[in-house]
């Protein structure tokens, strides 16, 4: 499938070491000249005439945004005048810096944004009209300054317009997965850009541009280390590292958490116990957490993964979460900081469908967590599929701080190598209807908080963030990172808003450019889902490494193998989820029980998360089960092959050493979707005794030879 | 000693993602507009008229050069001409090419070149002149390509001038101790450039810019994996992947070589011996190899870490080196293929002096191996310690064909943190007398072969590459590189030719800088050794990670300790290598015996190498011994500082971005400098029970702290 190598030398050797190639470092800040010249004469008569309205940390970050966007767009430098009547045309600052030239109705208006919303629009003082960017807090002015520049550079900017925006959820944090040895789990875009050796000393300058995207798209908190976490994070040598990452990232709103161990104690306080409700753990952690603030006095907080995947935990001594999570809450509460504590928990001593415990352990935990502690549940109750059904926690719990957990990174979606836009996957959870606490609450009213009252609001995401010169391994997987930001801030926006958004930012305005990714963008996981797990199917990936098709994964625990999920025997496949089979699906609301109970009725696309379905079952289409498998399936090949065919008639258009990436890579998941395809097929019609339909393309290769593939430094682990 | 954080952030912020900063990516391949007009007009009409005489792959390398630097020191696009008569100012092509415009003179000039060799100059031809680069081969017009446009960055261009050369050493080649899982043993610039998982498929850009980089050093091999050698490498699928980077090294002359694990044909070949007497063992590498060059044809061979460190070798099934080494020899040499065997070999089961095991074990094996086996000999006996006396084996064997192995990353020469120019440490070795076989030979012209006939000769490099965006790490960690490169061409070079021509190539031409910058560069190694392993010791790092002072590491086998090297007790300090001690130093030729015999002859550097000498021993200045070794670590700190004074000296003519990055660096030098001052001082003064010299900064610090340190993750293990 690949073409030969010499061809793609060829076509490299004219952008390498020394041309202005796009390598996509710069992602969506990447500030071009702009073309348009009625707009840039306004933004250059802005970039002359601009005053602050005092003097921050953050304040200096706005200008250096600001002197990048006059160099990139206009080729030249701002000018900052140091008095705000004397020649200015943009002013900057506070409402309380801005008090005496606004209205108090501006002023009321403004303040309702909430810390860290902002206004922007023309401001009339003294006959003169001045171009302003206003928010209650420096960082609120940021977010503004960020808006505004991306109306430039998607040429909507109209100074005549009035603009205003605060976010909905408080925490939009990014988890990093980074072990403290450089590699990251379940990452793909090369190793952790934390340089813990020569941390503290030594700053690189990608930190700062880190906190900058971030910034740009309102990412507001980072968790730095894996939630599989090591414990030496907390000695005293580490914090200090963690503290000049903490500087860096201060001025750009980006608050720093850690990942806590709970067997911490132990480890490294020399104690012999963990239990949370012994006094010298609890004076472990009150100290630790203490010499923790003496580092950094807006330390975050802790996030927690406990009593899952052999972790350590509360149950170890008897103890639920809730006393293990609030022991830990007790710690921070004094300086402020969050204890988030994760959902996602199952044992494999647990004989109930995994499907089932978190929901198990944490009901009736409900309204016993202090006010400071947050339950951060992923999407789904299994573990980031390709699709999954929203996770029946959400609406169960409404006592509690409750916040999401998305993966940014592919784990399970194409890791290194596959185009996936996930934003209509999560926008998919997001407006699912939990019925629960209101009949109208969806997942994303429920994250809000407004139903309950929650007064902590989390979203969260697993970062995909490394080494690779572009940030994220696959070019398009910065529109995942982008896209995450964009929903945390407000999880009502749509794919297609985002799309755009990413679109134009990363690649300009053609708007046939446009029009075709957006295109490949918005198919893109229902593509995916279809060469790897359509109609429900889940959790059959090749084990560990989870990369490529493992239908036949068996051995070890039982809710690590495959045939635990899709249950394919010779007369159906499917988890029966319902009240005849584990159960599960009475976790949902009784809405919800009713809507998905009957195989007929429900969605097809979950149809065998919760069904075991005869291999003659009638899907709406007038296809068997069977066929509709490998339909799927096959479209899913076939719908690579047009997005192939849709970049390449881009390749005029488009920078091309980034038209040369992501053609590569999308050769690379063609011959991908190909194994899942094939891989997956030949496996199930061990099952279904059964001939593929004729008009799909016909799978090809040799059963034994796709089991016995092995990949023993697959990324990630 | 750390400035406090928000200063440096305040300094960043003014460089990073979106400006022009320079990040050091394009290494001394940065061609910048040219300041002097002539040579400006001169190089464009060159540009302007070029006429290649035929076609290839590194025709077609060339190009891309000659485009990049069209674009980068003129800006503009150089002009190719069909016809080498119509509009022509530059003619590049092969000596067979340019026969019939080439005076026989000429061309037997150049035929004397050989096939590596270049000449450029005018040629007169029909009444009109032309500059020419001509070479017997391709890739010597490519070196030739690279020796012009040096001549343009360094302004040294002159037309009239002709100029010839060619590599004395044929293979030049770095070994990269890269791992499959991307990890890099002894790496300290992030992790393997080598992205496994994605190749064949996904072709870095970056892979061409390593090929364009070495070949401008005149490179010609690398040995893509570790020494400690993982089998799978030589699995099908790895081959296919070695094969997409050896087809992207090809045009630029580079033969790729891979590591065999000599128990290979156990771990992927199914068999129950390595035994490389068995028919079995036999017929698999026969196999082996005749696959990898069905994949590469022009494979450059093996190279072997055998029966060392725990390796797996031939002395499992009662063989020899040479047994094991010729087998897999005679594999290869059907298809011109080289086995790269190494003599860094020792047992902890062998009670011998380390510094004695290679020669005992390889000098009886003189003349035994194939004339395709080079055995690949550590520039010393012990380790590449900070300063070490040649090894004894250079000048020991005569029959058998030797190689260099240098170590270009800084394993025991600070890491990822210390600048460090190794070259003057090189030049000592090459320099350095054997007097074998000639009187008059030196360890560098043992390597050009010329006394012995030797038909391969070989310098190897252990490469600091890595993911870094700078590639090395440290800025200045670069200038190893490239002095690698041009040392393993001519082994005669000085340190101070090469100094000044890297300094000019990356930071340009101002006379103050590069006069400073080679001060810093040519005063670091000594300054290095000075703080870390003063008058011949050894051997006294950090465990393990060999990060940082470590002369009290103990325990295991007792040649992996410190004080099995420096031998302190109450009444001195060193290693007796004498006939009275442990004899290595008669593996030596007379002479060097009779002049390193002597502890009051023996030059001081190498001192506590090879006599075990009293506290109270006077040196040369005066001192007695113990407060020699404290006024050389004293001085190595104090140096430090002066490098760092230097540097800051230069602030206002330094790039920001890089003169931030060395700022940082040198300040945790500085910090580590006196880390192994201190250390070392308090832990021999417990022997030598004698105050420390009143004119030196007091050692501060407490040797219990300095022994409880820990460095969990410090990277390249």
């Amino acid at each position: 499938m690949y073409r030969p190598i010499y061809f793609t030398l060829l076509f490299c050797l004219f952008f390498s070491l020394n041309s202005s190639a796009n390598d996509g470092y710069k992602l969506w800040l990447d500030y071009q000249p702009i073309q348009e010249q009625s707009l840039k004469s306004e933004v250059k008569s802005l970039l002359e005439g601009i005053y602050f309205f005092g003097e921050n940390p953050t304040f200096d970050a706005i200008k250096n945004e600001l002197n990048l966007v006059a160099k990139g767009m206009l080729n030249s430098d701002p000018i900052y005048s140091k008095d705000r009547l004397q020649n200015t045309t943009f002013w900057i600052g506070t409402r309380e810096q801005l008090s005496q030239v606004l209205s108090l109705t501006k002023q009321a208006e403004i303040k309702a944004l909430g810390a860290e919303g902002y206004w922007r629009g023309e401001i009339e003082f003294e006959g003169k009209s001045y171009y302003a960017i206003i928010g209650n807090q420096p960082v609120g002015i940021l977010y503004g300054v960020y808006n505004w520049i991306n109306s430039i550079q998607s040429n909507t900017f109209n100074k005549s317009i009035e603009f205003a925006d605060a976010p909905k959820i408080k925490l939009r944090m990014l988890n990093h997965w980074d072990n403290l040895d450089r590699t990251v789990e379940r990452g793909y875009a090369g190793f952790s850009i934390w340089d813990w050796h020569r941390l503290p000393g030594y700053i690189d300058p990608r930190y700062i541009d880190y906190a900058r995207a971030n910034a740009s798209i309102g990412i507001n908190a980072v968790s730095l280390t894996n939630v599989n976490a090591n414990a030496l994070i907390l000695t005293t040598d580490f914090m200090k590292k963690a503290k000049a990452l903490a500087d860096v990232f201060r001025p750009y709103g980006i608050k720093v958490f850690l990942t806590a161990r709970f067997s911490a104690p132990i480890q490294i306080g020399g104690l012999k116990t963990a239990d949370p409700l012994d006094p010298e753990v609890i004076e472990f952690w009150k100290k630790k957490t203490d010499e923790m603030y003496s580092f950094i006095p807006d330390f975050g907080g802790f996030l927690v993964k406990a009593n899952s995947e052999g972790q350590p935990g509360p149950h170890e001594y008897g103890r639920n979460h809730a006393e293990g999570a609030n022991m830990l809450a007790d710690a921070l509460a004094p300086h402020g900081g969050i204890l988030i504590w994760r959902a996602f928990v199952y044992s494999h001593e647990d004989e109930v469908d995994r499907h089932m415990q978190a929901n198990n352990e944490f009901e009736p935990l409900d309204g016993k967590f202090k006010d400071n502690v947050i339950i951060q549940i992923k999407n789904g109750a299994i573990d980031f599929q390709p699709r999954e059904p929203f996770h029946p926690l959400f609406g169960a719990i409404n006592q509690t701080n409750v916040g999401m957990e998305f993966q940014i990174t592919q784990e399970y979606l194409g890791q290194a190598t596959n185009l996936v836009f996930l934003t209509p996957m999560w926008e998919e959870v997001l407006k699912s209807k939990t019925y629960r606490p209101t009949p109208s609450s969806t997942v994303g009213s429920v994250l809000e908080g407004k139903e309950t009252n929650q007064k902590m609001t989390l979203m969260a995401g697993v970062s995909n963030i490394g080494t690779d010169r572009n940030w994220t391994g696959h070019l398009f997987a910065q529109s995942n990172w982008f896209a995450f930001g964009k929903m945390a801030w407000n999880p009502e926006i749509t794919s297609e808003e985002i799309a755009k958004e990413w679109t134009e930012l990363t690649f300009g305005q053609d708007q046939e450019v446009v029009t075709k990714i957006d295109e490949i963008l918005l198919e893109s996981h229902e593509t995916a889902v279809d060469y790897m797990t359509p109609l429900g199917l889940h959790h059959i990936m090749g084990r560990s490494h989870h990369y490529g098709p493992g239908p036949w994964v068996m051995g070890g625990r039982a809710d690590w193998t495959a045939p635990y999920y899709h249950q394919a025997d010779s007369l159906g496949i499917g988890f029966d989820r319902t009240s005849d089979g584990s159960g599960a699906l009475d976790q949902y609301a009784p809405e919800v029980v009713q809507n998905w109970g009957d195989p007929h009725q429900i969605p097809e696309k979950y149809l065998l998360w919760f069904h075991h379905v005869p291999w003659d079952f009638k899907l709406k289409n007038g296809d068997t089960l069977w066929e509709g498998i490998a339909h799927h399936y096959d479209r899913g090949v076939k719908n690579v092959r047009k997005m192939q065919e849709t970049w390449a008639s881009l390749e005029s258009k488009i920078d091309p050493e980034e038209f040369d990436h992501v053609r590569q890579l999308l050769e690379i998941q063609e011959e991908e979707a190909e194994w899942w395809r094939n891989a997956c097929l030949l496996y199930f019609q061990t099952f279904s005794n059964r001939p593929f339909p004729t008009d799909i393309e016909q799978p090809e290769g040799d059963l034994e030879y796709y089991k016995s593939l092995m990949f023993p430094n697959a990324p990630g682990i």
